[in-house]
């Protein structure tokens, strides 16, 4: 069976709707809706109030239609009250200013206040609906992503330093703390990465993206730790400002979900890639994305690629709020539209049929922290992201490639190529060594490479791998032969067998990276 | 008699000029100066001191002249000794920042030491200039415009509400806070829209520049019940940031008073429209613009449109100071020069005119309120903002048109025009309908009617007007005619007949609004 | 001999590198390096903690292989612990933001806590190293330029401003208070420009810049006031959010030292000719500049113009923090690259090379405090800036020309070009008249002139010297002749005798500065 649904918040509506919904979800084939993202206000209306009569009717309601319930935890966003009682708990942005109540996400993850209110609903949650027969999936929280610099978090952040690294020593070394006058005798002399006067240091960015994502990670753990019932996950949401560690989170997830908000097809098929390559052989499912009139060629992508569900945000149209204009399954002008009637069909073609199982036999590295890492201030300036990059490299293929971190298992896949793969730690440079020694066919380009795991500039470490010595973007090849050269003479494509196998290095911007590059 | 001057700030000079510029202001047919506008820290010194000597002789000097003084309260731009005084009467931005003295407007409007500050000055002025024989008009303060996020401030914004709503449940409702868990259970929860995390609730938005409209009327009505001895009115600076809704104000004055400083004489007339309408009838003067060697012809459209007064920013450049290049009526290179004399020109004409009476047969709508709500993050993207969609068609008329705000009384216009008026509460949708009915021709277009004044969306609410069902862009034609389509074949423009008028529909972007669509 | 070599920052290195290093300089014909510029976390690693062994060892290290030493006071990058210990000496940025260490230059130079602070380090090493044989210069700080808002430097610019104005009657009078109600009674009601509502008073403006200026220029002098052994200087950098007076600064260092990173060999020219006029006469050396595969054709322009030294930023590239992508004499890659084969190429041509004399004939005069006063809020748009504005006349010479300040001694040059000299005082008034009254050829451009020292609009004020009277961009010639016209006729060069001399004045921007106009 494949899920099919979305977000549904009947808070919204008066009861007789949701008589009407449970209808027409039946006629859209819906099997799946997730409940209760954003309810925290209406199930705990105040500190010392709580009221589950309203998701009781609506959990019932869907359970006796047969209709599944994701049940979300509310933690995303805490009711004004909590606002009102702990101002300390909300965030605060790089540049110092405390956010306040009037949208969602305005928490800090490290305060103690939301901690413990935010496990306080949560278990109230488990204990009434662990058992519920329409229960098929927690969903903790809801896209986690917000990083704040507030004082809590410089404690927490300090206590993950000293347990990473021990003692300031270390910490110097690997945070180049000479440079600057950055040298810290004790833990208590760091900071998160606040406004300063001129550039921050990178090694202290990327560790505090690091840090914000495992400060989360352990909110979701405490989280799931009261869950029980059904299977847990969290829903990922994409781009280059997400403080979170998909690849870590992914083994922290019984199914691996994603919401995705991209503007073409190829685009789509990557991030369905990618959540494959995130699942390493596990379910995954698209938790969010916009409906349309194009339903049924948009979902293609993602079920072509193995996806166990899809879901939309969300069911039927907030009359107000900030997303009032987003897509709907039921619009604002109700079923009687084209949207709906598209989404029906695609429910209609999905009743029957069972997720896909894709084996690619090329896989594609793709690596949130060197994403994180090319963030940093003062790089060189490059044509395009490392998003785009990668994106463009995926374009290159013509069916399903997993899309995996530099930790995945390399072995069994016939190529596998690493664009752009700025920060490799040593355990990344053996795994790519391993996996051509053992008679791999790599692909690699320019500006890889170039830093190991705390920013810090690794000379020569691939020039073994790619077979030529690299002087900043000039190739001095030496075991490698060039394939192809720029039009003023320079090697653009180095070929270099090293063990058994083979390893191509793109050495500049190509306009065609298609097959004839990748058939190697 | 054309009122004919500008804004004179004697206290920057030393008073042999004052002489000087009497002559010239007889010279240049000046018959009204704006005095006292910035005049504070000069008028009070220091909390305990007060020196009206210099202003006496300046209102003697204009007087004995026969010129007419148009005497403004100075509140501003409340001096640096208040700003030291009373730090917390300085406004707070969105982001949280406390601003400083050091240009204008610095002050909170719903700062208790700003007001009664402000009232002392005021009553001052009032009670010593009241019976001046040169007193012409009273002018309160200036471009009232200085949006705060205080604590005073939300304290304010709360009784607002509770005053507004009655109760929470009404707010909730309004404010469809159950959108991402907003829900509130007493208004001691409500904030200012502060920032936040992600996007701002648009109702608490757009209630929140209902609120600062409504807390700077109270302080302009206050300072009014000081004044006697003359009319009395403010200044209405135009633009989206400005947070004063104008059609409500306008019933607050004695005579409607803009400072407009656009670029083409299309915008002039616009403005010049807009201004008459606000006055419902009442006379209108253009309080601000700017000098140059084309006075006449820019003076031409707002006397077509029945303009009582063409005043300037301002008489003498002043030498120092953030405007000291604004052009002024007599230069910093003094009275020979193109200026001067050009403005002396246009004295000449106006001396023997008087105010032209218009009568238009055409009202295009304009509301603020629908400027404000359309600011609203996330909306979706719109080829040109709400004001350069209502000019575009105002230039479709050829002559003057009423620019009138959604309630004014339309049943004597021929045509009626309400371009993009995304906001329309049920009064909105009641006077278009008697409008109508009554033999009314309409010309409506798309996105018009989308929201109420909770900015909620209401799905179908102009379906019987426009004779069609309305989904998304699309639309099916019930009743209506399709006049015109699209180059893919929908339907552009639609025609209807409602009750004993007609409404035409224009579904698109058109290049040629002109008078073939307009006569219908 | 030319002093050769760059930034040195061993305490980056384990100590085996050191010797490396001494080694290649020598190859490299490094005869002078700059040490400890961010040394102050090492040197002294706690508030009661100092470390000087490993620098002795540097210093003995380079004095026993004859390469000098330019030894810095690390003050410019105070440690984590002082940032600890003194959170009110961090600085406020505009938006009253409190910046936290994490970069470098995160001090308040009026912070009595780092004012102490940066003396007693300093002090340490005077008293250390003043003896040293390899110490050839000592290098104050590092590109002073954090410019703070906080409540330590509002009380500094209080008592600046006393002891500039002496009463408040005239400061109101320089600062033009009575526009906007600014008008003060007592100093302690003047504040930093922070910010405010709206735009801000352009001569508080200008004399904040003047103010952080000398309050920086104490700073260095009472850092100075510590050393002995060798000259002193401090590095300027160039742009125009520095707020350093450098013509000020330069009389009170006993050697110009300039860092410059421009994009083109005309830019380089332009920076050495205008550190040669800043010298008067003394001496002049590029401290900093990116080493490159081009080192010795970017190198020239400097020697041509006098330079004294060639440095650069750094020696060895740095493997981690913000710069670590910097350019360096030594790259990642160690010596074997193009980049060291260049760099020592040049070292070879440098070794038996003397400092070019120039005389130039002709000056341009460059003004820091028009390049200031032309960022006011609200200025007339102009086609491009004030530096883009003085280099394009730059370019129109064919060699070397004195770049010189607005009070250099102007009687010997045969040609004076004063482009866009917005801000002119009495005394600058004077220097121009006396200049062409005694047979110069001066050429003006428009613009000039307009303001005096506290941006105060002096209508007239050159109309004697270019024999014309300006009425904004209008001229009415008297005893000018019209050059060139416009193409719609309207004068754009003029000429007019006065007293021996003759002044040439552009009205208009120019395709063709060049020769044709110069030679007159």
């Amino acid at each position: 069976m494949i899920r099919f649904g979305g977000d549904y918040n009947p808070e919204q509506w008066p009861s007789p709707v949701w008589a009407e919904d449970v209808g027409l979800m039946l006629r859209a084939g819906v099997n799946l809706v997730t409940v209760g993202v954003f309810s925290w206000s209406r199930l705990q209306p105040g500190p010392d109030e709580f009221d589950f009569g309203w998701l009781d009717r609506v959990l019932d309601l869907l359970g006796s239609a047969g209709i599944g319930v994701c049940l979300a935890t509310p933690t995303a966003s805490p009711p004004p009250w909590f606002t009102r009682l702990h101002p300390t708990a909300m965030p605060i942005n790089h540049d110092g200013v405390r956010l306040s109540h009037g949208s969602r996400d305005t928490y800090c993850v490290n305060a103690p206040a939301y901690q413990s209110a935010s496990l306080e609903i949560t278990g109230r949650l488990a204990s009434r609906y662990a058992g519920h027969d329409a229960l098929r999936l927690w969903h903790v929280h809801n896209e986690y992503g917000t990083t704040c610099y507030c004082d809590h978090c410089a404690a927490a952040f300090r206590r993950w330093l000293a347990a990473r690294y021990g003692d300031p020593a270390t910490l110097n070394d690997a945070w180049s703390t000479d440079f600057w006058s950055q040298r810290v005798s004790n833990f208590d002399e760091v900071l998160p990465p606040r406004a300063t006067q001129y550039l921050s240091n990178p090694a202290q960015l990327l560790d505090y993206r690091r840090f914000v994502s495992d400060a989360m990670l352990e909110h979701y753990r405490s989280q799931r730790a009261l869950l029980s019932g059904a299977p847990v996950t969290t829903n990922f949401v994409l781009g280059g400002w997400v403080p979170v560690d998909h690849a870590r989170w992914a083994r922290e997830v019984d199914i691996v979900a994603i919401d995705d908000y991209p503007t073409t097809l190829a685009e789509r098929a990557f991030a369905a890639d990618l959540a494959r390559g995130w699942a390493r052989g596990g379910p995954w499912m698209l938790m969010e994305h916009a409906p349309s009139v194009e339903a049924r060629e948009i979902a293609q992508p993602y079920l072509d690629r193995g996806a166990t569900g899809i879901l939309y945000f969300q069911w039927r149209a907030s009359r107000g709020g900030a997303e009032q204009w987003h897509p709907a399954m039921v619009p604002h002008e109700g079923p009687d539209t084209p949207v709906f009637r598209e989404i029906s069909a695609l429910g209609a073609t999905l009743r029957d049929r069972e997720p896909v199982a894709v084996t690619a036999t090329s896989a594609l590295i793709y690596d949130e922290q060197t994403m994180w890492a090319l963030q940093s201030p003062h790089l060189p300036p490059r044509a395009e992201g490392y998003e785009a990059t990668v994106k463009r490299w995926h374009r290159a293929f013509d069916g399903p490639v997993d899309v995996v971190p530099p930790d995945a298992s390399l072995g069994e896949y016939d190529l596998v190529v690493a664009p752009l793969l700025y920060l490799l730690p040593a355990a990344g440079h053996r795994a790519l060594r391993d996996y051509v020694s053992g008679g791999g066919r790599l692909v690699l380009t320019f500006d890889s490479g170039l830093v190991d795991e705390h920013c810090r500039v690794t000379p020569g470490a691939l020039d073994d791998l790619i077979g030529a010595r690299r002087i900043q973007h000039d190739l001095e090849p030496a075991t490698a032969t060039v394939l192809r050269h720029t039009p003023d003479g320079r090697p653009a494509v180095l070929e270099n067998h090293y063990g058994g196998g083979v390893v191509r290095y793109v050495a500049t911007d190509l306009d065609d990276l298609g097959l004839t590059l990748l058939e190697i």
